[in-house]
């Protein structure tokens, strides 16, 4: 068995994977999850906190001592990271084939102590301060010269990978580009050689004329159902001015932010039954933070369908709720 | 609402998605699966073939009609296609976006007429026919101008997506190359640029030095557990000489293709308890069959992890199991 994570890349299309030996899994691990007792004991909750690893950052009541109650807020290594965080970068290769070693770090945003919240539900300060959180682990990471990105999601829901029920979001600073994220990049930059003009500051302009796919607008943000959305109800939230990096981000922006997402969340709650959901913040790299071309965004996914050998195979997406008909109901136009 | 299938491609990084208005879902049909009774009313057993669509290809013993019993293996158009067979394709576009109607082939290989078998517990003729019935669909669906691909894939087990029980799989025909064969494309063309050998036929040479990842080999097909798999216990089976083409086959060799997924599959079903799984076919598209860079292959992956917000923001797969460590389970040498 192997001691480390690794990194490895595949030879044909250049996908990297990584390989996780903290989480290892033998075939018998494979089970239906265990189902956690609702309400039973919450490593996350306040009184817990020495169940954590020690705190990286928190919004916590003049004078409490870090790992104490008093916060509203934590910041913690993930006890079972994909990547390690101690050691050099190591890049190497036999034959065909390139890996590295799993030099990463994998953190975990508690977002409040009330083990019951939503983002959708939370105060308008207190979801704020989630997003304002994010903004300053991404800078504190980008002081880590070993870290080319740092990937911010969020898994709501045991359908949606979610192993722990108090609301929290993750993220995983990696030593590479996502390859999601290279593929916006020079997307992007081809459209920009071509026009002059960031893609998606052109789709904002042409969603605003009407097509049916704008959700909601307000305080510098939009939510629109993309034009080719893989999955139903699919919802990207982006600024509606030009912004490339996500940590420059002010103040008045994350409220503004975390007050669209939050309506959004309630509507996908009513419209579609309170779903699973996932999240993720795409932003430019870190080495590369001020770019013409790119226009960070956040894609929420509710958790609807399976996704099966034909999407596996062809990278296809069979999507059966076209953008437009989800974009009325979360209008609130049909129901 | 719209009445037809559309093929959309995102304007940033150009991945086509069908929006399918034949299974056009609202809110309320997205509820957990209704639970299909086992040993229930079956429309792919023999009796009900009036019940699917009519047959296009079938073998059926000497002088029974079509769409009765007497069959083997019968290749029916699915009821609920992804994309509609009829019509002329007609790429449309606006401003940014790009699109096409829905036009493809999808259709059902109904792979025996016993309810509860498998392709690991069929005969191995039986199990040939079905690879054999594969290779027939794509000579036939080649001569239709319209399409450039034809995908072939399993889904087994409602985790895996079957929405039915009874033994089949399926295919779509499409006007597009799938984004993931291009990408195989094109990376095995770069390899070729530079080497001047198939990246996969040096993939096969590689791993028969010993690495420990490779699983099975017989008569001409290996199955091995790649270097950087996306999913625990991801195995794939390639024939050790070139073939880009899958519809190249011969009798001979999709006996041998048969006899060695069913060995790994009675495996995986020994290792894992009868996983739900997919599988799907990656060939070279239907214009440009014969290349020296690109080698036909089977993926099979079993369904035993959820994929969450980290792999669809970033592309990036954390797996928990090492391919060597996989390939040593199914190998038999731990258990």
């Amino acid at each position: 068995m192997n001691t480390m994570a690794e990194l490895r890349k595949d030879p044909v299309i250049g996908r990297w994977v990584i390989i996780s030996t903290e989480r290892a899994r033998r075939p018998s691990d494979f089970g239906p999850d265990p189902v956690r007792p609702r309400g039973g004991h919450c490593v996350f909750c306040p009184g817990n906190e020495g169940e954590t690893p020690r705190e990286i950052l928190a919004l916590r009541a003049p004078e409490t001592p870090p790992d104490t109650p008093g916060w509203s807020l934590r910041v913690v290594p993930n006890k079972f990271p994909a990547l390690r965080i101690e050691g050099d970068l190591e890049p190497q290769g036999a034959g065909l084939y390139d890996w590295m070693n799993g030099i990463g770090a994998h953190e975990v945003v508690i977002e409040t102590p009330d083990h019951t919240a939503t983002l959708g539900s939370l105060p308008a300060a207190a979801a704020a301060d989630v997003f304002w959180a994010y903004r300053g682990r991404i800078e504190d990471l980008k002081k880590d010269p070993r870290f080319e990105y740092v990937l911010i999601f969020k898994n709501h829901g045991e359908a949606a990978g979610a192993s722990l029920e108090h609301p929290h979001s993750q993220l995983i600073a990696t030593p590479i580009v996502p390859v999601m994220v290279e593929e916006e990049l020079e997307g992007s930059a081809r459209y920009f050689r071509k026009k002059e003009r960031c893609v998606w500051c052109d789709i904002v302009r042409q969603e605003r004329q009407g097509h049916g796919r704008v959700i909601l607008e307000a305080d510098g943000f939009i939510a629109l159902a993309p034009f080719a959305p893989r999955f139903p109800f699919e919802t990207w939230i982006l600024p509606t001015a030009h912004r490339s990096a996500y940590e420059e981000i002010g103040r008045g922006e994350v409220r503004a932010l975390a007050g669209l997402l939050g309506e959004l969340l309630r509507r996908m709650d009513a419209v579609l039954s309170e779903p699973p959901f996932n999240f993720m913040l795409h932003t430019a790299p870190l080495r590369d933070p001020l770019l013409d071309h790119y226009h960070w965004h956040l894609e929420v996914i509710p958790k609807l369908t399976r996704v099966a050998g034909f999407e596996w195979g062809s990278g296809f997406f069979i999507n059966p709720t076209p953008p437009e008909d989800a974009a009325r109901y979360l209008r609130g136009e049909i129901s």
